[in-house]
């Protein structure tokens, strides 16, 4: 992990060494997920223009929609005041961002009965993830 | 902390009893600024209406604009796939919901000199803080 640049020491990652990305879509305007990112992640996603994540629960680098196909496009990288949130402007290939199939992984609103669905499935999970 | 509501223990809470939240003006769709919550600011958000955080720096509860006047009134909360990532839409009073008196706390975009400042300050810290 030699030879990363510079803007990357300005990142304040986590004691865990991430930091959360919030990825939104720059054409909708929708917020999509969140994700978490290590420096490698980071860098990649930069070079790349792909965005790339950390998998907490697998433990490994991970390209957005490495099996789905739906990749995210970046077309900006911002950072916020403090350094340690990362927003992602994106192109959400396929318009699904969620393994539920659904355009965005925040398809659950709070109301009097307590959290409702209220986005629909764009596509089938098994329809999306051939095994 | 009894008499939680119900919605509350479907939202998985990590280790430090933290969620992250993203805000998002529900006029503009910008995404304003990510902040902690407890299980306690997040059923104030709820009640009040107003979203409250959790200060990791300070270790306490925290009203939104307590100080500063900029508070957040809240239209939707949504929950994501994996119920550890909370997004509220909100609309911001004084349209400013940064520190640094910038409408978004994500005023910073890489480009090929690294994190460049693309938002202007619309109020500068000092008219904001009177201390």
């Amino acid at each position: 992990m030699s030879e990363l640049p510079a803007w990357l020491d300005e990142v304040a990652f986590d004691a865990n060494g991430l930091i959360p990305a919030v990825a939104q879509d720059a054409a909708s305007g929708r917020v999509l997920m969140i994700g978490w990112m290590s420096r490698e992640s980071l860098a990649l996603t930069r070079s790349t223009g792909l965005a790339h994540y950390w998998s907490r629960s697998r433990g490994r680098l991970w390209k957005k929609g490495e099996e789905s196909g739906h990749l995210q496009r970046v077309q900006e990288i911002r950072l916020d005041c403090d350094e340690d949130v990362i927003l992602l402007l994106i192109e959400q290939v396929g318009g699904i961002a969620c393994h539920t199939g659904r355009e965005s992984c925040f398809y659950r609103r709070l109301d009097d009965n307590g959290w409702v669905v209220v986005d629909s499935v764009r596509k089938a999970p098994d329809e999306i993830y051939r095994r």
